[in-house]
């Protein structure tokens, strides 16, 4: 068995650092502690090659959402957004609250500019930011077109530096550092992201992120451009640069093994300050990191975060917003979609139904009311139970005693195994043990 | 500033823990060090109140597959399983390679008793287990049908303990010590769970788990039920709980914040050895862990894990038992689902498909190929490049300037402004700049 000991790294930014109170232990150091290094924060290796360990400080997440559906999500496949979609996805975000709005590249086509011009001059709460090249033809071309946030990025793993620019490290942080110079001097705000980010190498992303915080960028951008990080990782990187910029950080993932939501919580606790999102989720692939499922978590963090995030955010206009993008994207929203998908609150079986209908948060942490949506509680089928069939017969006004309930109810489930049956079936079968008692088929099973 | 320092506590199942080679560094204590607890592991409050650390060993994650379709799976809105679904559904299963196939309750109704019997003599390499309630009525019921593992579980969260059964602490690990008594003496593999696992108190949970380890129960199961536990507090738990059992661990975890793959992965990293999933992720609500997105995380995880994953289970039956029980349930297979939506392989944005042509690894990081899918680039749209124009000249062997190939980009951009455009246009156009040469319009884009 090994054992060893570690301490927490400096941390240049403690200033964000802030408690949450978990444990109010005594401390002692046993005798046969091994050592870690200082800089021992991140995955650490036991000597004697059986185990390993990591050790992470983690920061109570602040955070402002940057969504991207008008860029991310114009690269989804069926995507083709009008300049009025554009103007009403922009305004049901605004209304929303997200705090940052990213559109396209003004280059990417005529219209594209003509559009960004437009979303910025609408005179929206959110910023307006823009995506593109780490050069100045882009850079220049943003400013003109009103944007007052620059969103940069250039490729930093190894196969895209060979299948993308081409680029050196050197040649990297000065193309950036010439284009950070431009925007500072318009008063722009300007975030530089390392496409690839996880598949980068660490030192390149330390020197590149190190040394344009110090410039004066005024966010850096780690980016999970295939969707690859695995969650302790994403907190390892996170953690390692947040030691080493004193700027904001974003992080933007894609979801392709399905950790963007999980990934992106533990990136705020590693030290990141902004979020990117987009409606559904909708971009390259698979998407990347849905506003409701993020909203969803935060929500749920603790009852501080889910003041916070009802208070933040006017969270029904996220089904509106979802309808109207899942129109313009020409998709279904998916049946298990978070919060607002149309399972997201049904109930079904016996037991959840029993308990749910005594005190929803038996099986719910989310209340959909914040949300606009509602609660289904399914009662006709054959994993019903007894005590749930028992609830229905009251919301019908029946006075049933408790074996006219379980005839009803066993009456459902033998019939239920021979063919799918409806609320209507259950409520025929209670009326009919009740002895026939006029039924309101107008109540909400 | 804080430091402090920590040990890794003493782990009672060291031989699960193994090496991943991370690091090599010499280590050394630091002078102003505060030392940590022996028991430290885990969440820890620093003194002085402005930030905290977690500490982790981790391990490389081992696991088997508890499939719970045909439980959980009916335990979502829509499903009916007839006996020839299930049969279908077990069948494709075993072929795709699971570990194990989860069924209900036999006395959910008459048919599903059959159908328990039904299962398990279908002489499939995976084991049959029957989820059922901790007691005797239950576990007697479905060892009768012929069940050789049982599922069993009780809640001991604080709402769940008052809404469902009302039993205390002492009362839930009598009932559990009866029905593992029963099972073992029939030689019948047997878990236990407790429902709610992460809204419970961690103290009834260590004694309850440790007792029944003890105690010779198979494998605990940790349930997050309702979806809220956040990745930290999923693998701080999971250790936590590993310590003090001997036996394997069970992890199930619905999506309502949208962590389950990512905390189905911590939860193996903590000490997990068996996940739950369901086909699509169905299950109550928005559904649990769905087996697709899972093999996709674990097959991205390492070189290692991806010739592990492909090694052990049959990819390509994913996407025809996605089918299936789509059809069965009535639900579309959302258009983000993990590997096997239509968007999954879709890349649009000019810079990823000039890098996608040229190395697929470029933006995926799974071969589509693997799990029998295809890879689709689009290339006529107004966010396109003329790199990717020309890969696309290339593929109808026109052989073009490149003055020709961004005339035509150009054209297709400008086109794409104002209306959605398709590949015969983008071909159409190419064709024109390459003066008239016929296009072979089979060419997949």
């Amino acid at each position: 068995m090994h054992r060893f000991r570690s301490i927490v790294p400096r941390l240049s930014r403690s200033s964000r650092f802030r408690a949450l109170p978990i444990s109010t232990r005594q401390f002692s150091i046993p005798s046969n502690a091994v050592p870690l290094p200082e800089d021992s924060s991140g995955l650490l290796c036991a000597r004697g090659g059986d185990l390993y360990h990591v050790e992470f400080e983690i920061i109570e997440p602040v955070f402002k959402i940057i969504d991207t559906t008008l860029r991310e999500g114009e690269q989804f496949a069926t995507t083709f957004f009008t300049t009025e979609d554009k103007r009403v996805i922009a305004q049901m975000l605004d209304d929303l609250g997200v705090e940052y709005i990213e559109v396209m590249n003004p280059l990417a086509s005529a219209q594209t500019a003509k559009d960004c011009e437009i979303i910025s001059s609408m005179g929206l709460k959110a910023k307006i930011a823009s995506h593109v090249r780490c050069n100045m033809v882009d850079v220049k071309e943003a400013i003109n077109r009103g944007i007052t946030v620059i969103h940069m990025y250039m490729a930093t793993s190894p196969a895209l530096k060979k299948f993308s620019h081409g680029k050196n490290l050197r040649e990297i942080i000065e193309a950036a550092k010439e284009a950070i110079t431009y925007c500072k001097e318009r008063n722009v705000e300007v975030r530089f992201s390392c496409e690839d980010t996880f598949r980068s190498d660490l030192a390149d992303l330390l020197e590149i992120y190190s040394t344009l915080s110090e410039f004066g960028v005024d966010r850096i951008g780690l980016a999970d451009t295939v969707g690859v990080a695995s969650p302790l990782q994403v907190l390892d990187t996170v953690r390692r640069i947040a030691r080493v910029v004193t700027c904001e950080i974003g992080y933007h993932t894609h979801n392709d093994t399905g950790c963007c939501i999980a990934n992106a919580l533990l990136a705020l606790q590693g030290g990141v300050t902004h979020i990117d999102t987009s409606v559904l989720g909708i971009g390259e692939r698979n998407g990347i990191t849905p506003l409701g499922g993020f909203l969803a978590r935060m929500y749920t963090y603790n009852a501080g975060y889910k003041s916070m995030i009802i208070e933040r955010y006017n969270l029904r206009v996220l089904k509106p917003l979802e309808e109207y993008v899942s129109h313009c994207a020409g998709v279904d929203i998916p049946f298990n979609n978070y919060v607002t998908g149309w399972s997201a609150f049904t109930h079904k079986a016996g037991v959840h139904s029993k308990a749910v209908l005594q005190n929803p948060s038996s099986y719910e942490v989310i209340c959909p009311d914040d949300f606009g949506v509602s609660r289904d509680i399914k009662l006709a089928h054959r994993l019903t139970g007894w005590n749930a069939v028992g609830e229905r017969s009251t919301q019908l006004g029946l006075d049933l005693s408790e074996s006219s309930i379980k005839e009803a109810a066993k009456f459902i489930k033998t019939l239920a195994d021979t063919k799918k049956v409806d609320l209507e079936m259950l409520d025929k079968a209670l009326q009919n043990v009740g002895g026939g008692r006029p039924v309101n088929y107008g109540i909400q099973g």
